[in-house]
């Protein structure tokens, strides 16, 4: 358990990322009571300056013994880290809440959305584990129907941004966009085709059913976090040429009917979610305006008739606030509001 | 029923338009038997030119004795002409293949999909219905499967290319991405938000559930086409910042269970389709890859584990050609097989 104090250390690690500068951006703008931030990156990065609270801070090279005095910290440097130095940060007493895929599943680490299982916070061995971006947005917009009137089947595709991939990525759509403007041929570094004008039906390595890690995690994540191992799901995620916001087409059965009307009015009292339905004129969430924003916002709330209890839900959020750092920085909240 | 001839006389209705100019295209590829084609649209697009069998026509405007002399008129100019004009052709002798939604839904109209129900075609009255194009892609690939195991229920979310709007989205693309990447301001015209770097939950226009005019008929043109109202469809149709080629997400649960490998070796001898699936090797379709060919695209083909026999399709085609222009010219081509 965290313990109760008026300022806290705390570590990002990936700091130079997508991810770790949103992190820095969002302890600064909710005021998370911070006495010292370390940023850490690797040897490419290290030696670069962030912004945090007027004062430039240099980004340290990650190593060992980075995480004495370190009361939180925050993981985004991809799997392969998360597994090596995690476990140094808890040793030398930090509680680590990972954004990496490398943990998640483990019976013993929770894995959590503050608005749908803010308690399985608390039962962590240290290491907490932040859920993947297309997961996240899901559970918060499902949650509330699912209390109500039980999931039952979840079919869901993805329109995900480049910004889930990273930083390059987004270079890489700007550049392949700049070339194609300009007659000239667009060059594949990080996706294996072309990603401006078109779209990508992978998101990670494939298994030997056919399913990709991105597909994978959305089923499995989503039947942790609400905790619920009865919920089918079925997954297709595309990476789509949009730079920043995930958006989702979620097909849901339920055992008990819901109405649009009464979905509707459930999911405007739910907390982290904006309803933002009103079709006829022209009021759906888009990533463009979503981007930037920490709701989950859903709209085109629709019964389908093609079961007998059957919604359709467009549910679109910031990748890189509610999708990752938002949410980190929400769990790290949640164990400081319970220090003791 | 069309007479037999050795050349006819063609008429393409807005053949300025991005449909009716593939039109044109494909009637050439194609060496339909052309004795004279003549070529229509408004005032605002009469007097341009087009070239035809390295000919150049000029676009006349479309008047009531227009259709002298026609055999075969195929009309792509929006639903206020052809519920104006359809009929004057008729009239006049020619056998009508409308791409508009005016007489899809008619009981007496044919709705033709050729590799799907070609013996439909030769029911007509003088006017035959080409589907829409998310329609056609999707039923070209899942008429195979419904003919061995028998489809129940359909789930499917698209991501449909701006070409899909017409030229002027086409140039809106480019200009609201040129404008950005010179950090100008991205202008919108023809859609009522922007679409570069974006995502438009809205095809047409929405009824009273909450669905809109793209998601009602995907839904009864499928059943109208398939000759099968039992099937069960949910869809969310959405724009994407691509240019050319529907890509579409398809859930299916069948009667009888259908093993991937069984939906593949079904799809490989499919008339109309392109199996393209090893996702291991990077093999699946994408809409740059698919714009400019004739045939439906077929891959990330799962066996969905949430239901006992259900799959997941991810299925592209070129919305100008097999979903427009060259399924109006195969069933002329049917009409002209069967003339006698």
């Amino acid at each position: 358990m965290l313990k109760k104090k008026d300022q806290y250390v705390v570590a990002v690690v990936g700091a130079t990322g997508a991810v770790g500068q949103e992190m820095v951006e969002v302890l600064q703008e909710r005021k998370f009571p911070v006495k010292e931030l370390r940023l850490f990156a690797s040897e490419r990065t290290a030696g670069e300056t962030l912004t945090f609270q007027d004062r430039s801070l240099t980004v340290q090279l990650l190593t060992k013994d980075a995480f004495t005095g370190v009361d939180i910290a925050l993981f985004s440097a991809g799997e392969e880290v998360s597994r090596e130095y995690a476990p140094v940060a808890v040793s030398a007493g930090a509680v680590v809440i990972d954004n990496s895929a490398e943990w998640r599943m483990k019976p013993d680490v929770p894995l959590v959305v503050p608005e749908v299982n803010p308690e399985a916070a608390f039962r962590h061995h240290g290491i907490i584990a932040n859920p993947n971006c297309s997961t996240i947005q899901m559970v918060v917009a499902l949650k509330p129907l699912h209390d109500a009137a039980r999931i039952k089947r979840i079919v869901v595709s993805s329109y995900q941004s480049v910004s889930g991939t990273g930083k390059e990525a987004m270079d890489e759509l700007i550049d392949q966009t700049r070339a194609l403007m300009s007659f000239q041929e667009a060059v594949c570094h990080v996706y294996p085709f072309q990603i401006a004008f078109n779209l990508l039906p992978q998101i990670g390595a494939f298994d030997a059913r056919g399913y990709s890690s991105e597909e994978t995690k959305l089923v499995n994540e989503t039947r942790k976090i609400m905790g619920d191992d009865r919920i089918r799901i079925s997954a297709t995620t595309v990476r789509v040429p949009v730079f920043r916001a995930h958006s989702e087409s979620v097909n849901i059965e339920t055992e008990r009917k819901l109405s649009a009307d009464e979905a509707r009015a459930l999911l405007a009292t739910a907390p982290g979610v904006m309803v933002f339905d009103d079709p006829q004129r022209k009021v759906y969430p888009m990533p463009l305006e979503v981007a930037g924003t920490d709701e989950v916002y859903v709209g085109r709330i629709r019964e389908d008739a093609s079961i007998e209890s059957g919604l359709n839900l467009w549910v679109v959020a910031d990748n890189l606030r509610k999708g990752a750092a938002l949410n980190a920085v929400q769990i790290a909240e949640k164990l400081i509001q319970a220090a003791s």
